[in-house]
């Protein structure tokens, strides 16, 4: 466990801002540390809810001290009735990483499905079953937005690793099996 | 001056973050306290620029200790390239609002321009120039972020103020004059 990365991954929210903290090692294998959402009520000022979360996340780093900070990108082209709210949220994510001298990455929704199921358009449930598998858990994290905050570490720390950090081992999960697959099979292209 | 409200209004941004702080009386008259942009260098990653502009942000929260502040609403609707960014440094503004205990409110550009015009498809030099004329300045304030700032600041004290608030007095700025017959005009329909 020494040379483990510690990540926490934040799926950015108002009304629900998920967050998980994994380690990761050399060989790309994962264990949970936490994993949770920070909410805040849809009635608060805007500031306020802000305000909230950033409790939340401040809660977070300073009782998990992670390496680095993962956090998905928000596009102007998602639901428009909530994605202000979530740019504004992803943006006191990254603020407090700063703040916490900790590098801060942002990945999209896409490359963390690539990096946990090993395609892109994979559906929720498949990378909740594989962030499940990675991680050893007996039940399928709860809510989504937790599941989403897991894999957002997961695929910030393998991405780190490298293509061919988990491709020598014996131990690969079917997710790292899978990921190294793609990673053949783009580099092939 | 004693029963001024010191606002201080924020134009969003991750490049450049315009902030405007005024003194506003019952009678709606302003007097400019400080005009001024916070820059973040592009290069730098997206945490780091949020915690440049934050820090520019407490600093003029510190030396003019404003009373409200009054944000810039940003829409998913607007440039692409940069929305995102503008929703982040909005979220840090709201956040550090609410961190200094002080209440928050965002205005859209369109109530921001028929609060200073008095119609809200003005242009941008028709904003300014009313800005120059209602705080006194000699010249239009530049940049542009600059001004509009101010006017996010302005439109938020005379909308607190309320439609009656200045309508009897006879010193009224022509803006003040077209906001109050707007107004009038707005509540015969």
């Amino acid at each position: 466990m020494a040379s483990a990365l510690r990540v926490l991954g934040i799926d950015p929210g108002l009304t629900r801002c998920g967050v998980g903290v994994v380690d990761v090692r050399a060989d790309r294998s994962a264990s949970l540390v936490h994993v949770g959402v920070v909410r805040s009520a849809t009635d608060l000022p805007i500031g306020e809810r802000l305000a909230v979360i950033a409790a939340g996340l401040r809660g977070v780093l300073a009782e998990h001290s992670p390496d680095v900070v993962a956090v998905e990108r928000v596009f102007a082209q998602q639901n428009r009735n909530t994605v202000m709210g979530t740019a504004q949220a992803s943006g006191v994510a990254l603020l407090l990483a700063a703040e916490h001298g900790l590098p801060a990455a942002t990945h999209t929704p896409s490359e963390v499905k690539a990096a946990i199921t090993g395609y892109g358009s994979a559906d929720k449930l498949q990378v909740q079953t594989m962030v499940a598998r990675v991680l050893r858990l007996d039940a399928l994290p709860q809510p989504a937005d937790a599941a989403d905050a897991l894999a957002i570490a997961l695929c910030h720390a393998w991405r780190r690793c490298g293509p061919s950090a988990g491709s020598g081992g014996g131990a690969l999960t079917p997710a790292q099996r899978a990921w190294a697959d793609a990673e053949r099979a783009a580099a092939r292209r």
